[in-house]
């Protein structure tokens, strides 16, 4: 698959509904292997990384799982395309970061995608729309098994998978769910949630993962350690965390339409307006912009606007898609006019955001996780 | 007149389209004239200010221009309703502060409003639309002519006019025009032509006169000398630096839509998009939002939406003109959901903005006043 059709196409976890595809935008399972007896990447020279990547680039290609998928050494593509990658949750930044002797090999369905020398030998990650952890962890699973008869994994018996750095040993599992939490947000009740997420072990993360912002009111949540727990006791405890915040995000939006309807109203209606008439938009605002109407649009405001939709958006809407959209570099004020247009062409046609959204009286609150 | 009927009828400077009207919204002339032998307002007992009041008031109304005015003694008007009068620009935000004792003669038009014992014992205001100084001093020149027939002015040959503030001796005039300056305001030169105007004598002010802030980018300038020069000069001094004014705002807007046209499309979009689907506005915001409508509306990119529409709205969303709609006291909470509720209705039906409003080359600019 060429790089202009991996970019045309809407990955799988776009287009398909997943479980509570409302709150939970998608589910994702990355794990860390590396080969006995090669230098982590890290360490690695050059040509060893050239090396390992030679001979491990056509076998993962050769999955079934991997048909005709995209497969590319990074030192062939520019800056823009890795980082366009990288918005579309394909790769990690630190991957976009590197060039000849790193490669991403990624299905037809955008739904499997595996680094090659990134900080470990390998990093594949396999993701799904809505709360799916057990089937994002079972396809990657199978990937795993049909890999591990072709080549030889750095494994202790005591220690698991042996990775780069030792936060990931045992599992070298990462299962991770992007929620969205703009109701928890509105009414001031996510860092709470946060808190309490934290205090059981788990992590709390941006929208582009470790060290990046809540942008959008999207939140990710996932495992912390990955020693000493089976894979699929991990992903149960997460699961169970997950759903207890998506009953809290239900709740906090309820009362909000019960509480202060004219709020949600107005935070919908503002948003919906901004990105219908305005012609210039950070990347920023667009984006808090594009959460408020989601969520008016999980709460039947916009019949007729599916979220994916907007999920889509999410996407188009960052710097590297403008500009390959544009096919040249844009100023981040060119940007900003592009980023304006493409969303008033977007959304062009929908009907005004419907304000007789009533609400149910609000079910009583579970206690705090 | 009812007060009713007062507050339903628009003000004749609405509704008529006075000459610079995109720019220049009123032209007003208050003259201050004091009884002679009489205690000034801030000195004289109640009893004094009552008869004075009581002697006055029939000979105000007996004028042609005053038939089937609007009349009233202060102490049987509630607070709201003597704020719906300074938000008309009727009366002073000082009268409305005033109760028993004081009074307001209103003429039908409302072009016409003279104040009984306010600072001093009469205030009268001719208001019109555009800039039409003249016609506006003729009107009230007229008045205070007939009136002179009737009562003793306090008059001095060496001082003029003499009046409880020293500052108005003389003439007792204050020539004053309502600028809509949002082109010089977006493009950082407000600042500028404000000194530039001080610096020759003359003062700019906010929306509501003396010590308010400048809402809606409107600005007031009007003379600050009464003493030592004759009306006519006075209003012709002050015409000359207005229109000077007004070109300065004609280029300014045009050289932003050669400029920056991104940036004007930018703002009277969003200012449209959230007068149109917001729930909940704030006094401060809404007038902001009005300004750049205003300003799209006198581009041309809002076909059938008149500036009279808008200067109506400018008043209607003030905090008395709601309550009195409401028929009840309103909390500010509850009065920014009314303004955003009243601002939707009348907003409705007009068309979005046209976006292909091109500017000529910009002309030279004049020098700076």
């Amino acid at each position: 698959m060429k790089f202009a059709t991996l970019l045309r196409k809407a990955p799988e976890w776009m287009i398909h509904d997943g479980p509570h595809r409302d709150i939970v935008l998608t589910s994702r399972i990355r794990l860390a292997r590396n080969l006995d007896g090669s230098t982590f990447p890290g360490y690695a020279r050059k040509d060893d990384r050239v090396a390992l990547m030679t001979a491990l680039q056509p076998k993962i290609e050769s999955l079934p799982e991997m048909k005709d998928s995209f497969s590319e050494d990074l030192g062939n593509l520019d800056a823009i395309r890795k980082q366009a990658l990288v918005e579309k949750h394909l790769i990690s930044r630190e991957h976009a970061a590197k060039a000849g002797g790193s490669a991403a090999v990624i299905n037809r369905e955008q739904s499997l995608s595996i680094m090659i020398n990134e900080e470990d030998h390998l990093r594949m990650q396999s993701i799904r729309s809505g709360l799916d952890l057990r089937a994002a962890f079972a396809a990657l699973d199978r990937v795993d098994t049909e890999l591990d008869g072709l080549v030889n994994y750095a494994f202790d018996q005591r220690y698991g998978y042996l990775t780069a750095c030792p936060t990931n040993l045992g599992t070298g599992m990462r299962a991770s769910a992007m929620l969205h939490l703009p109701g928890l947000v509105l009414s001031d009740q996510v860092n709470q949630v946060i808190t309490a997420v934290n205090k059981i072990g788990l992590a709390v993360r941006g929208l582009y993962g470790e060290g990046t912002e809540a942008l959008a009111n999207l939140f990710q949540i996932s495992n912390q350690h990955t020693l000493g727990e089976r894979e699929g006791d991990i992903i149960a405890r997460l699961e169970k965390v997950i759903e207890q915040v998506i009953g809290h995000e239900q709740n906090a939006r309820k009362k909000l339409l019960e509480d202060a309807p004219h709020k949600v109203l107005d935070h919908v209606g503002r948003a919906y307006a901004t990105l219908c008439f305005a012609h210039i938009l950070e990347s920023k605002e667009a984006l808090t912009h594009l959460s408020m109407l989601r969520m008016g649009c999980d709460l039947g405001m916009f019949p007729g606007m599916e979220a994916k939709l907007i999920d889509t958006l999410l996407v188009e809407i960052q710097p590297a898609h403008l500009q390959i959209g544009a096919q040249r570099k844009l100023n981040a004020e060119e940007r900003d006019i592009l980023r304006a247009e493409v969303l008033r062409r977007r959304l062009a046609g929908f009907p005004e955001p419907k304000t007789d959204v009533a609400a149910g009286p609000p079910p009583e609150d579970p206690p705090l996780i």
